[in-house]
């Protein structure tokens, strides 16, 4: 279960996924230190020295993500200190990312602009993706809508 | 551009863009915000009711993404009210959206937990979506990898 920790204080709208997703993970640092988490980081100090993060809101953020399932806290060898791993959940976040990376690419960047790049093993760009209908219609806003619940 | 309003203050990670958009959208309530926007709100009032959002804090958001170029105020009709649409940008979020769901419906439910869904014009529930490489494999965090800028 990924929402431990939010249960017992109720969702802000508690049958929309997209809600329970924001409530779990939908601020500024829990992003970047899942971006990091993905890129790598597994220490406190990895995750301090990427962000930039105050180590109070730091180890807020880090105890968050481990109460929703979204890290895991295993033990180091050799007497080292714990560090931090993704759950399966918190690898599942792995498209929030790219889209959240390939927005930023399109609209927060003005041409000319250095900004990392995503590559896969074979060293290519990670291709754009985009929601698609079953026949390959590509999906937006206009073109879908929700049903709610209940 | 996107990103009037933060280029003032500075970007968390300038190099970044997940952290760019994160700064731009990463907080739950712009999130939702934007969700909504998709779903068809435009008053102040349809957010103010769908989110349940405090009216000063919807107030504060409502300004941010209009000066970061995701929301446009625009005149109503008749003297009626101005209300608020996305841009092409703003609709550039889509696919952040739909992410955030389809991980919400995964992790964030348990079995038989009722959830609204996303359907396309012809009432089909909209596709898992999943990065992959050209050839198609499904890439995750563990075969990607960050080049950093610079």
């Amino acid at each position: 279960m990924a929402h431990e920790s939010i249960a017992s204080t109720g969702w802000t709208d508690p049958h929309c996924p997209v809600a329970r997703t924001a409530d779990l993970v939908g601020d500024r640092w829990s992003l970047l230190i899942i971006r990091d988490a993905m890129d790598g980081a597994r220490s406190f100090t990895d995750f301090q020295q990427r962000t930039g993060i105050a180590r109070n809101i730091l180890t807020d953020r880090l105890r968050k993500l481990t109460a929703s399932g979204l890290l895991v806290q295993v033990e180091a060898s050799s007497g080292k200190r714990r560090h931090y791993e993704l759950t399966d959940a918190g690898k599942g976040l792995f498209p929030v990312i790219v889209t959240l990376r390939q927005w930023g690419e399109r609209h927060a960047f003005v041409a000319g602009e250095d900004h990392s790049v995503l590559v896969a093993a074979d060293g290519a760009r990670v291709p754009e993706f985009w929601p698609t209908a079953v026949d390959g219609t590509p999906l937006t806003s206009d073109n879908t809508r929700v049903q709610h619940a209940g």
